[in-house]
């Protein structure tokens, strides 16, 4: 048992910002200066899990029984006071993760948040998400419903669009109809402890439960995986390094309890002769920017190269070559991700894999790694799949050259689970074959399919997938960004059958309350009443 | 390793009815007179698994470049051939489970299989299921498209609607463009062969790869949890024991692959007093009716019903008592259902259930077991809720006397998670508020939510759950009946964003090719083209 200090950060449990119980804390690094930060945050013992975990049961209970519209006033109060606080995130923001203050965290970051938040909050409003589904004749209606308290882990690279009390996940999961227990990035905790309290006024403000967020900044490995598995939680969303991913999923597993993972991606990029040939330059440009943007540490970021050998691929590498060697290196979110990015590059350099530039050790006086380019032969990537998918998070990546169509398709059926996957080609419709030929390996193997472009950037779309087969996610039909597939992870189906009219969700009942949802009437998707 | 006899019945892999690579035969029991059937089947070994899975592998790639049509077509000729060779798979599968000829067999459950087969073929053609997106402005649509190999283990208990070769699970996975490796169930192992003929029979009418359909009749439990963990499969469809269930969902969730249960469900009913005041003899009826209807053994079987104290209460409980020990009972699927079913009640009265009617050993000359009910009070039942709510899988239930309304809302919040709860009350809507806080503890708890009806039917409806919170399935997001939930289960979601048109899904062009898909475009339901 410890009592907190004046020096140590409080949690946010059942609406109190109160001292932890912890044994110990931690402190977060300057990336920019590789200095430990002042802020002490607390590891949280069990009690405080199991505090929040009583509160968000009792939070839960009472947004079932609050109007949608309610819910979506709450997010869209916190997306405004978000843009009202951007200042000071952003200097939080950047002093955890060196990410540039502009236009990065001010002006693309920042924005996206709060519009996420927004989005959520109108998919909330109209309940298009929950899919309402009437059967006149059989007497049964259903739709997707709040499943219980959510946690929330949030990743490194995203402190605002995917943090915990912030992101996609949270915004989710709150529209979804449930409380948020979110636990913060070790690499961002004052960031995350910012926007806690913006959600909290904004609980206070609309009248919503004050449980409905709730906030820790770590606990031990052991009480993570007993927090995901716990009979009071509905599900959990978890964003980062598949290691400390699959420990958790191996616990919610075990107990029955969803878990929604986005883990390791290296994102694969077919790019043919013929797409060189005819627009080298401008693809070296694209994927020079795609690789280098956010110093490499995208979910989407493109760390494997397909191509066929030739004149024109050699060029390709070459010309990346010489933009990687005269590109500054960025700063490193952590000193954990250049240590990390340093030890996948030697070890993709162990398995055989030909550094072009780059490589060495980190820097010492701040989080950076020297861009790096390596290459091996699609020969050598068949010996050892596996290893050469090894994930190098950072401003890294690697070309495979193969000798032939049938080599690169072999390679790409090897390729495991990934988010994306691009396939540049020849414009003028000469390649159409080989095409079908590699997106009918590439496409199972991916969450979402580009062509002529690369991944990095993820659209905030109905349509878009942030998502893809195991191990890039731990389940292949649902994404982390869009409506509805992000809130229905977050989801119960529920049927009604011979329900009186009077106790049906106000989705459900026979007028169309909202005037806008779209209902899966009798077979036919309409926006009217019955 | 072994070489096949002529009275061993073969497997069929690839297309071709071989004999089994086994090391061991199995025979099923004819439960009417418990007598052991003539027919050998084989146990086969992992070579077996390996080649179905080959063979999957390959026809799910040319399934992939087939129009749903087609599949379309096979899954409605196959339902035509059902239904022409009815009589002998009633007489097979009477001989294996001693389900009634007519008019369950013959009259319900054989015209239910096929009529599922074709509303799965009107899904597939209609590309419904795959919930098309599209973005315009963006230039990102998608949709759900299939997953690869499917592996389905069916349940004893409905040899043709859940049948791993005929039923739901089946009809699900196919339509959304998956081949099929199908588990017989070891009760009824003949039934199940002659579906694999009739389907084998109609994929070579149809044109569709001979390996859509394979069928193996069992295997050890550790090349099961080889099966559903293999990398060359999709997911996995499994409905049965709980123990059973969660051995193959630790080995699949280990390796990251899909796998969907149906598992043990008591299907709470909670009838108020003012119900049974106001038609309390009717309500009798229902529950006697719904209990023993096919011997009990239904998923969604009445197992445990939940009522208040008084005279209204003693009334429904001699009144049931007096019908189960008057009505004959019926034939229990095999020896090892009507063991199970002696096991749990006598596990029920040692935790203190009160033996009302029934009980004992199960007969000798054919597997059968007393009508059988139990009574406890809601102190007991809240002081051991996990032992009261074994599942006594047959003509058996527990009743639960709570002294008040909390003591009843408190029981209902110890249930497990369970495929249906009922509440029966007042018509005159002077329960409603006893209503509000009995339904806010079970909808939670349940898929689907009945009022004044038994759950034991389960309409093929859109609107149909047949799911439900762990343990009652492994996620409480998918149903296992209707539409587009069960094909959901086995499809990937995939985004394609910037594809060039003429590479794009057929479902995702811009012309609506089918005019009959609804597709969200920009937001709006359509069955319009862009």
């Amino acid at each position: 048992m410890s009592t907190a200090t004046s020096t140590v950060r409080p949690v946010l449990v059942a609406g109190q910002w109160r001292d932890a119980n912890y044994q110990s804390t931690f402190q977060a690094t300057d990336p920019n200066k590789n200095e430990t930060l002042v802020a002490e945050f607390p590891v949280s013992s069990w009690d405080d899990c199991d505090a929040a975990l009583n509160a968000a049961v009792d939070a839960a209970k009472q947004l079932r029984q609050l109007p949608a519209a309610k819910i979506a006033d709450f997010l869209e109060r916190y997306a405004d006071r978000i843009d009202a606080a951007k200042d000071a995130l952003v200097e939080a923001a950047f002093s955890e993760t060196g990410l540039g203050k502009s236009p990065r965290l001010a002006d693309v970051e920042l924005p996206r948040t709060s519009n996420q938040l927004r989005a959520a909050a109108a998919a909330c409003r109209s309940g298009n998400w929950a899919l309402p589904t009437i059967d006149t004749a059989a007497g049964i209606r259903s739709c997707y419903e709040s499943l219980g308290p959510v946690c929330v882990f949030g990743p490194n690279n995203f402190p605002f669009a995917f943090g915990s009390v912030s992101g996609g996940d949270f915004a989710a999961a709150i529209a979804a109809g449930n409380p948020v227990i979110g636990k913060a990035n070790s690499s961002h905790p004052e960031t995350t402890r910012l926007f806690a309290e913006q959600a909290a006024e904004a609980l206070q403000e609309t009248g919503l439960p004050a449980a409905t967020v709730q906030l820790l900044y770590r606990t031990s490995h052991a009480d993570g995986e007993r927090l995901v598995s716990d009979p009071r939680v509905g599900a959990t969303g978890y964003t980062g390094s598949r290691s400390a991913g699959l420990a958790l999923k191996a616990a919610a597993d075990r107990a029955g309890k969803p878990i929604y993972l986005e883990l390791s991606s290296v994102n694969p990029v077919v790019i043919t002769s013929g797409a060189l040939a005819e627009r080298g330059d401008e693809i070296v440009g694209e994927f020079v920017t795609s690789v280098l943007m956010g110093t490499g540490q995208f979910c989407t970021n493109p760390g494997l190269v397909l191509l066929q050998q030739g004149d024109a691929a050699d060029k390709f590498i070459a010309a990346v070559k010489d933009k990687f060697a005269s590109s500054p290196a960025g700063t490193l979110l952590s000193p954990a991700v250049a240590t990390g990015l340093a030890g996948s590059v030697k070890a993709l350099c162990q398995f055989g894999a030909e550094l072009l530039t780059g490589g060495g050790e980190p820097e010492s006086d701040r989080c950076a790694y020297a861009n790096t380019l390596m290459k091996t032969s699609a020969t050598n990537f068949l010996a050892n799949p596996e290893g050469f998918q090894t994930e190098a998070f950072g401003n890294a990546s690697l070309i495979v050259v193969a000798d032939d169509l049938t080599q690169l398709c072999q390679s790409i059926s090897e390729l495991e689970g990934n988010l994306t996957g691009c396939i540049y080609s020849a414009a003028d419709g000469s390649e159409e074959d080989a095409c079908g030929a590699i997106a009918a390996e590439l496409t199972v193997k991916v969450g979402r399919l580009l062509n002529d472009k690369m991944p990095t950037g993820v659209a905030v779309s109905a349509a878009m997938n942030h998502g893809g087969p195991y191990p890039a996610t731990g389940h292949p039909g649902f994404t982390a960004v869009g409506v509805p597939g992000s809130l229905l992870r977050f989801a119960k189906l529920t049927s009604f059958d011979n329900v009186r009219s009077s106790r049906l969700p106000a989705l459900l009942q026979d007028a169309n309350l909202t005037d806008q949802t779209w209902r899966l009437v009798d077979g036919a998707w309409t926006q009217g009443s019955l």
